[in-house]
């Protein structure tokens, strides 16, 4: 008997770290996994946990244990979804690293990791003095980020491996700079400051395009330009450098799971949501439909925007508009309230094209029968009829059903990077960080996470270093609510999330006192 | 002598009616003007007083007279410039409109204008009951509008003739619609609403698009999906078809413009801010970089935000991007905080492409010594080393200098809208919506022009319907400055504004009164 059920845990198994059936690349079966499925590294969680954890009937919370430790007494919890998927296509990871720096006179990046986890994570970094004194030569710098994959848990789990790495290896680009609060950004690297005034630039001729309209010096019918203008140089911040490091950071770890496709089975794609904080600045990069909230004395901070059909429309409708042969003659890049139906054409229908924000009539032709670019409204809203979110990783493979339609080229991997000024705030033990996948967001507003959070913190011992993670727990447990007539179901008797949920609940008071 | 000077007046006078010598269409000046160059309509000069307003050394304010009035008693006044250019490339436009219903059984629309203006404009009209009652017979509409030309002044005064209008037969389309207040917006004109679960749709095929991700139902994996899912239909509200209506405004005046540029001389280009009061709502449309502000109680409300080359960085180099034989192999989409030199490719400089907000360094090739598409930092920034404002109307001819780069691709016509739901709201008589063009907002802060007109407003015989023009020449005061040391100089020794100055002030009080 026993055996029957090892045997039946072991298959079990084996299809979990398959990494599911519903992959995006029906031919990627055949290649072998770069990583096996796994819960969050953090969670140390056994093979039997993680069997557990994925039953989609009694969708039991997952937290961090009380032995375990994220820096800054980080709280965590995560639910599975109700079914939708085998497996969690949630992801997480959480690292305190240090980045080293490059051996002198390489000028060009170097492209082996020389990051390592600070040696006491993740478990037992205290807020002690810390081993590894900020210096040029040393960057220390926290990260947490999450992970909501999709077709698949390929994608998530390689960016929860890998995509701090990335982060690090463009911070250690800039570390001599950035480390040095007196030094001004250098334009370009390796070499003196230019005399702009004595300097002529190679084109003579861009020097003498004075034709510069609005009211400027240069502009026709005024005084002559003085060739200076054209030699202005931008002052560059050094959060500016760290805001573009993790940019390019998403960029390369999307390419990173293009090129590894070609040998390794990496399904579906993901959101990313990650936050880094360095030198006393939160940076929060988010690409996708994943939320970052501070609730600070009980009132909300919004620390990201969501990326969905709807918020990125526009952008979505432009690019169709530009490039016509991506939506392979079988989409419009106009909307419509609905589908048009063949029988009204030559009748006036609404629309909306990428320049409009309101609606119009316009006369239906043939050409408005293909189906939109963008097309239902909130969580159904989709691009090209297949997919919700509109930023994130992976999904280079995916295609529109039945057709050789890529949806790659209107996603964007490319975050938006909130910074917030952690060490110029102060904090008390109650003010946090909220970072949830949708599957929180999508049942509870900003307003009911801050009351729910703010409630439940005022309600622990002040020392107890597990707050967070209870309190991210009793938010999970909000989200998913209970088992009630074969349903999910939360307070006011609204429906419960059925989505994977994962909370993280980050105490700002640490970053106060690591400054 | 007299007949000297008579002559003399003749010449300028000449000289300002074909437009001035600083258009963008060299050709242009064979070609009849379509409008001849004048000042705004409602402030009645003689020639001779625009003349006299056209003196750059000691630019005299021109308000509206005490004898004229405008709707809601309007505030007015203006500045020329320093001597940037020959004429006062601002005009402004303000009108109440009634839309006709257009005649029954016409379904396409009719491109002949049926407004009028109401009888009582624009001198006299007062705030007793109105001459035409509201009804889906006769829609009345208050209209004030400012635009900032450049390279020319011709564009802006064919804009401020012709907008309206525009405007007029967009809300002719929609106005059975907004006038019934209990009326759904349908989707279809001219046919019974469609039972969405009987009638299937044309294509099967997408019918069957089921590959639908992110969790909704029809994601892989999970029961399969009800089609009646892609039968969803939006709601549109009245509010969106006023704001669509104003958007293709925008649009079809740009149109027009182009179109008559085959047959008039209509030299350069101009910003555009419209303000539409309809049924209880403020439209306010913005396209370039003129601002509208209310100010309620003494706080600022902003009802614009500016289109410049650095605020709409990432929009343009996107489009370069996509489309890069726009910028003609002469320039980049690459951003770098100065102009690269020759002895400089092979190192690494500071650099952002549209997808970032931050910086970064990449390797410097021969590409990059490319002039950058945006170049110089605010009001010295531009595009394609040539405008430094990225949307508005005309343009259609201009080019980089010494080039066949057009710039137009890049400039947008199309405004954003913003509602301010008037009647909902309480207003004192101190309580204004302010519109400026650049001149003003260049060297006045929204802050400082709240507190002067409150302060002003406050120190008037609130029975004085003049009172809103003497605050507007206030503020005009305020930016030019007084002529001091051979520069206009403002409070604090500031430099004052060398531009040309528009200012409205409307009172939001007669809005209430209207409902």
């Amino acid at each position: 008997m026993l055996t029957r059920v090892k045997s039946a845990v072991a298959n079990f198994m084996g299809g979990m770290m398959a990494g599911g059936s519903n992959g995006d690349h029906p031919g990627g079966s055949d290649l072998p996994l770069k990583y096996p499925y796994s819960r969050p590294e953090f969670l140390g969680l056994s093979p039997d946990e993680i069997e557990c954890s994925a039953d989609h009937i009694a969708r039991p919370i997952l937290i961090l244990k009380e032995s375990k430790r994220l820096p800054w007494s980080t709280g965590y919890a995560e639910v599975i979804n109700a079914g939708k998927s085998t497996l969690n296509e949630d992801q997480a990871c959480c690292e305190v690293l240090v980045v080293k720096r490059r051996p002198a006179g390489i000028s060009t990046p170097n492209r082996t990791p020389t990051t390592r986890r600070r040696s006491s994570l993740p478990n037992g970094e205290g807020s002690g003095p810390r081993d590894c004194p900020e210096s040029s030569d040393n960057l220390t710098f926290h990260y947490w980020a999450m992970f909501d994959g999709h077709a698949g848990s390929g994608a998530a789990v390689m960016a929860a491996r890998l995509l701090h790495h990335h982060i690090a290896l463009h911070l250690q680009e800039v570390m001599e700079i950035i480390c040095n609060p007196n030094l001004t950004t250098p334009t370009c690297l390796g070499e003196e400051p230019i005399n702009h005034h004595l300097t002529p630039t190679t084109s003579q001729r861009a020097l003498t395009r004075a034709a510069s309209l609005r009211g400027a010096a240069g502009a026709p019918g005024s005084p002559s330009t003085p060739p200076t203008r054209f030699f202005t140089e931008k002052k560059v911040s050094h959060e500016s450098l760290v805001v573009g490091a993790i940019e390019n950071a998403f960029k390369d770890m999307d390419v990173q799971i293009e090129k590894e496709k070609a040998v390794y089975n990496v399904s579906g794609g993901c959101t990313a949501l990650a936050v880094v904080y360095l030198l006393g600045k939160l940076y929060v990069g988010n690409a996708g439909d994943s939320r970052a909230i501070i609730i600070r004395a009980g009132e909300v901070i919004p620390m990201s925007a969501e990326f969905t059909p709807e918020s990125e429309r526009q952008r979505l409708q432009f690019l169709a508009y530009m490039q016509p042969h991506l939506l392979g003659n079988e989409f419009t890049h106009l909307e419509f309230p609905r589908r048009v139906q063949r029988k009204e054409v030559g009748k006036r229908m609404l629309y909306r094209d990428f320049t409009m924000s309101g609606w119009a009539y316009k006369t239906i032709e043939d050409d408005d029968l293909k189906f939109p670019l963008i097309y239902g409204e909130g969580k159904k809203a989709r691009v090209l009829a297949t997919i919700g979110v509109t930023r994130g990783l992976g999904d280079h493979n995916l295609k529109v059903h039945d057709s050789n339609i890529y949806i790659k080229p209107f996603l964007s991997c490319c975050p938006e990077v909130k910074v917030y000024p952690l060490a110029q705030c102060e904090h008390g033990a109650d003010d946090v960080l909220v970072l949830g996948t949708d599957g929180l967001w999508d049942v509870l507003s900003n307003q009911e996470v801050a009351e729910a959070v703010t409630c439940f913190l005022a309600n622990c011992d002040p020392d107890d270093q597990h707050r967070y993670t209870m309190a991210a727990q009793d938010l999970v447990m909000r989200a998913r609510g209970v088992l009630k007539d074969r349903g999910w179901r939360i307070s006011n008797d609204r429906l419960g999330s059925g989505d994977d949920i994962s909370v993280y609940i980050i105490p700002l008071v640490y970053g106060n006192q690591q400054n």
